[in-house]
């Protein structure tokens, strides 16, 4: 199935309209991933050469980083913080539009450091099909015969990789080529953003171990790890080097803020209910794995108000079994729609498009960006993959 | 016993001597380590602040940053960046020597991003007689009783919060009022020093797990892993903060180079003959660890130049064994003078600390600065400590 949030199968605004216009359809707009894809790969080729001045065998860390960067992924980041930047003006036809591009690229290195240290800390053994970061160095480990035990050395190359891509995040937001005062403009998103996600990673891991079910938790994790540094941040960020107007910005934060969170939401759904030949994830993986979300926390808050400590015990059960078979799975599935969870949920979702929505439409951003932005927020909370 | 390379205790130069000079003292030169602390304090506190407006609880993993980083630490790096930027003209009645100071202590964060990582790494329990931070929250979790294993939600913490010291580094480098065009001229240390460091972490994880006990190995390592962020690139990044001269450049950093690697051969000394009383640490505390020293590596090359497997067994039995008592210690220390490796790694130092000091003194360095590295020179290198 087509990756549905990604530009290359975006809806045709004005400038993806071939024949309308005599200059043609703008590149940059409509292949953003692989101009993402492009500059990283420059970038972080660039950076190789400069590890291997230091040490030739520094190369297998970057070559680690390149490939987990360069595997995959759906650069959304970048995408919402470049249709952000066009949609308070940003012209691909302006001398610096490869510097924002350079500029809003380095998002996706944060979310590399993100996911590296992530996989590590939840002990997953595969990302996008292949082995993370940890698991890779710790059979390379074993596999050449070295003294201790292969998932320290493992765990040590994760985290340093991660930190390298962290440092070079920084490095390459910095180093891009914006206009006169953009940087400082922007330096409020990039810097909110990292301790967003970092704080909300934080209180992702105080959840889990504290057993904290409470809704307003959830939501308080989805706003800070997903919402603020994939849509609303990024947005502000495009806004940022744009020299937006403070009521876009103001728009883009509500509607990023807003959409963010539902687009969690809905992958919290499909992290439940998701066909798995759709998601690429076995069914039930969030249920498996544990994981806190506001669909849970709304359920057993029902299950507690109706007094109905079997439902309850039912989605705890369920809840981090490693073993949990279709049966099991389907009961907890039971369980969460007969409590009205997923309704709850379901409309928490459509209630925040709608105000994001609403937000975006009220503030005065330019198209293509507008017609990008509605096609998003509706791709991003509706989606079944 | 005082620190010796701490300013507090500095010589007086020509501005830190009372009564020479109307003017009297000047204070950030007679009390930089204050100084580092006072702009870290206020720096984290409103980092606090931020992310207390995310979610009260994230304080925890904020405190604990500003813990580690106020509870110790001889300020070495700021101190070297500081009378590198002293020394290419950089004047404390200038107005933007707070932003100076400030860019300058943003390398403590760095240094605790390195630190708090590299205790998890090599899962060690305590830092500057304090439990590390993976510990601490280890403990926390227990004491709460917490659901999953202690450990892992320390080691999650410890990640974290380490990513937040390197993100913070950053965001406070870059906000640091300096002089107009000293960000543009100090981006290239501040960059090529943070992929140096993680660059020499990665090769001592490598060379640690491989068994790689060359001396160029062990060379190189020194030479990222320490010098380079130590001593080379802090001076660096003063110099470019204060326009220097290249030629002024490319005296500290050869200064550099040399003093951090020989700086970090008179530790490794010490980590095996150190007086515990002087050092604070376990005698012999290095070979404990296994740490793959310059000072192991020339034992081991000479033991099997000599064909002296006996020689080489001893020190190898010792490396690593954490139950090393004072016996095998000893055999040990006789191992590495009897091969002649302590007399080799002492003369690197002398001829390290020569060419630095003649780098330096043939370079166009103002004063107090060039008193200051002269100075600092002999300590880092002859210390007992």
């Amino acid at each position: 199935m087509a990756d549905p949030v990604s530009p290359v199968s975006a809806p045709s605004g004005p400038s993806g309209s071939p024949g309308l216009s005599t200059a043609g359809p703008a590149p940059l707009d409509d292949a953003l991933p692989q101009h993402v894809e492009r500059v990283l790969a420059g970038y972080l080729d660039r950076r190789r050469t400069e590890v291997l001045g230091i040490d030739p065998v520094v190369a297998a860390a970057a070559d680690a980083l390149a490939g987990f960067v360069l595997g995959g992924g759906k650069r959304l980041r970048p995408t919402f913080a470049w249709w952000g930047w066009r949609g308070a003006g940003g012209d691909p036809a302006d001398p610096h539009a490869q510097g924002v591009l350079s500029a809003i690229a380095a998002l996706e290195l944060i979310q590399a450091c993100a996911l590296v240290h992530d996989d590590l800390m939840d002990a997953s053994s595969t990302r996008r099909g292949r082995p993370t970061v940890h698991v890779e160095f710790a059979r390379m480990h074993a596999a050449n015969g070295w003294s201790g035990p292969p998932a320290r050395f493992g765990a040590a190359v994760a985290i340093l990789v991660g930190d390298l891509a962290q440092v070079w995040a920084d490095d390459m937001f910095h180093a891009a080529a914006l206009p006169e005062g953009a940087h400082t403009r922007a330096a409020e998103p990039w810097r909110a953003m990292r301790t967003e996600v970092l704080s909300g990673q934080y209180l992702d891991v105080l959840a889990q171990a504290s057993g904290d079910t409470a809704e307003s938790t959830a939501l308080t994790i989805d706003r800070f790890k997903t919402a603020a540094y994939t849509v609303e941040r990024p947005l502000h960020l495009g806004a940022a080097i744009a020299g937006a107007d403070p009521r876009v910005v103001a728009a883009y934060r509500r509607y990023g803020a807003d959409i963010g969170v539902a687009f969690q939401l809905r992958d919290d759904l499909l992290g439940v209910f998701g066909d798995p030949r759709v998601t690429g994830k076995p069914a039930g993986d969030d249920l498996r794995e544990g994981k806190r979300t506001l669909l849970v926390a709304a359920a057993l808050q029902r299950a507690e108000q109706r007094g109905d400590r079997a439902a309850a015990d039912v989605v705890l059960s369920a809840l981090g079994d490693p073993d949990l078979d279709a049966a099991s799975l389907e009961r907890a599935r039971s369980a969460l729609s007969e409590l009205g969870a997923v309704q709850s949920v379901e409309q928490r979702i459509a209630a925040l498009t709608g105000a994001a929505l609403d937000a975006l439409d009220s503030a005065p951003v330019a198209e293509p960006g507008r017609s990008h932005l509605f096609e998003l927020a509706e791709r991003a909370t509706r989606r079944a993959w």
